[in-house]
């Protein structure tokens, strides 16, 4: 199978046992997994200070790896930015190397995109992805958060990128989005248009910087974690204010998770911010159900890869590879 | 005194307690005070509808009052942006009327320096800075949340502002900040230099936008709450990478509270952040502990307006007026 390197390009690990689990189901999934020297270092809240860091990612792209999977996110690549290997980075996608990852990871994705144009893969991380503890793990660590083990699509969704026969990905619209939609006699969304995005607050992170990637006519996603609706729309309305949401062909909100709304808010919430934002925005479309965010059930998608983005009878695709 | 007009351009007042307090004292404190008709409207989380909160913002401008001050903060103004009442306030202002508020009025102060180049003023709301409860009121209130009301430092330069006689703030300098200042000769940082900034939230959600003040060698000041250093650092980091902070004469940081440490932290914290912001921008000096932010003990901050920022003694002043 896949010659997998595992490496801490962000926030330091701090759950072994999700480490160890993880690393043992890539191995049982018959993956040869090659881990990174500081894997596992630890430097305040960082995966090591900056330049180990730097180094764990200089060695991700030289390991000649099929693909190079952090073991989480958090925070830390934007402290790296100005610094970032990016021509080596380009190489190994360039030599085959897929690097995948998402959240703080999102940093890296846009800047090596802006920079080289290499792309990347949106996807899971090894703790959260594959370290996910099932029911006979919970019993031997007695106490640890008994899950139901790592999700089925995204291990197959994985597959298909490590394998590289993957060429899409499809879901099933929100009934609201379906309704919209039947307006639209073309189910054809978009044709050869950059796929992008990643994490909203690390997408806005960029914005205004030198590593921001100027993409017109994309297809730009977005999902985000532990933020209120609010705030949300404040990214959104932002990205709108800057010229960014009009320049592309199509908007996919995928999962909005960990917020709470509170008693102030009567009745604002995210289905209020997304209204907003249709209403707004108008001409371009925006969809939502993209199964992609801080949750078990995540597609792997292609950042900066040109896509098709499909309607056909309430579900979407996102079609990529041989395909068009 | 002054003719105070007081509007709702955010979010909608719940504490109306707090709400009737801060017109009572500014009533007691001499001032003829003129309440908004939609100052308590609400809807959803905001104090009105886009509509309702536009025409507020419009009566306050025409209101002729000496000061226009919004009854709160939350969320709201960046959703107004494409449609604020830019000329009609920039009139008000050259008339006479101080526009002060704070928090999600950042977003009006730099649309509106960026539009028309009128100054207002960072400084209170009404509710949390003059509606804060005192004992008296506790007593009256049975269960009201007893502080000792409204600050006195604020009150002062609230009145100074009103009256039109301020002509500049100080403060005591951390220690820190003192040692690094001791190996400056010259202690005047910046001379007829445009103060700008405010919340740094707010500050970041208007970059890239239409209504981003570029302001060059300028003295921009910055507060937040409820924002983890690790938030605060990347908020920073981006202000610095899309060039804005090193095209200053000097950082002045704020108070930022209210956020939580947690346990993957291990030491990261904000003094790191303001240590690690010194050290990759080297030339443009960054101050700390300026009196203003979501905090009782707030000074009034002319942004927009030329200043002086001068260190003597472990002081620092900032001055405006006719001093210099």
């Amino acid at each position: 199978m896949a010659h997998i390197y595992v490496y801490s390009p962000s926030g330091a690990v701090r759950d072994r046992a999700a480490f160890r689990r993880g690393i043992q189901r890539l191995q049982a999934m018959g993956h040869e997994v090659e881990v990174d020297p500081d894997a596992l270092a630890t430097f305040e809240r960082f995966a090591g200070d900056d330049a180990t860091r730097l180094a764990a990612i200089g060695r991700a792209a030289a390991s000649g790896a099929d693909v190079a999977l952090t073991t989480r996110g958090g925070y830390g690549i934007t402290r790296l930015l100005p610094d970032l290997p990016y021509k080596a980075l380009a190489r190994a996608v360039g030599k085959g190397t897929r690097l995948v990852g998402f959240s703080d990871f999102t940093a890296l994705q846009l800047a090596l995109l802006a920079k080289t144009g290499a792309p990347t893969w949106a996807g899971p991380s090894l703790c959260e992805g594959f370290g996910a503890a099932d029911a006979s793990d919970a019993a031997d660590d007695h106490g640890g958060k008994a899950t139901s083990g790592p999700d089925e699509i995204m291990l197959a969704c994985f597959d298909d990128m490590a394998s590289g026969v993957g060429e899409g990905t499809g879901w099933r619209l929100p009934k609201a989005d379906r309704e919209l939609l039947k307006a639209r006699r073309d189910g054809h969304l978009a044709h050869d248009a950059t796929l992008w995005g990643g994490n909203l607050a690390m997408v806005m992170s960029m914005l205004g910087t030198p590593w921001w990637p100027e993409v017109e006519g994309g297809v730009l996603f977005l999902e985000d974690v532990g933020e209120h609706p609010y705030r949300v729309e404040r990214m959104l309305l932002q990205l709108l204010q800057a010229g960014v949401l009009a320049r592309q062909k199509a908007i996919v909100l995928g999962q909005f998770t960990e917020y709470r709304l509170g008693p102030q808010d009567k009745g604002f919430n995210l289905t209020k911010v997304v209204d907003g934002l249709r209403a707004r925005l108008k001409k371009v479309p925006v969809l939502t159900g993209l199964p992609f965010g801080h949750v078990p059930t995540k597609v792997l998608l292609p950042v900066g890869r040109p896509v098709d983005l499909l309607v056909e009878e309430g579900d979407a695709m996102l079609l990529w590879g041989h395909m068009h």
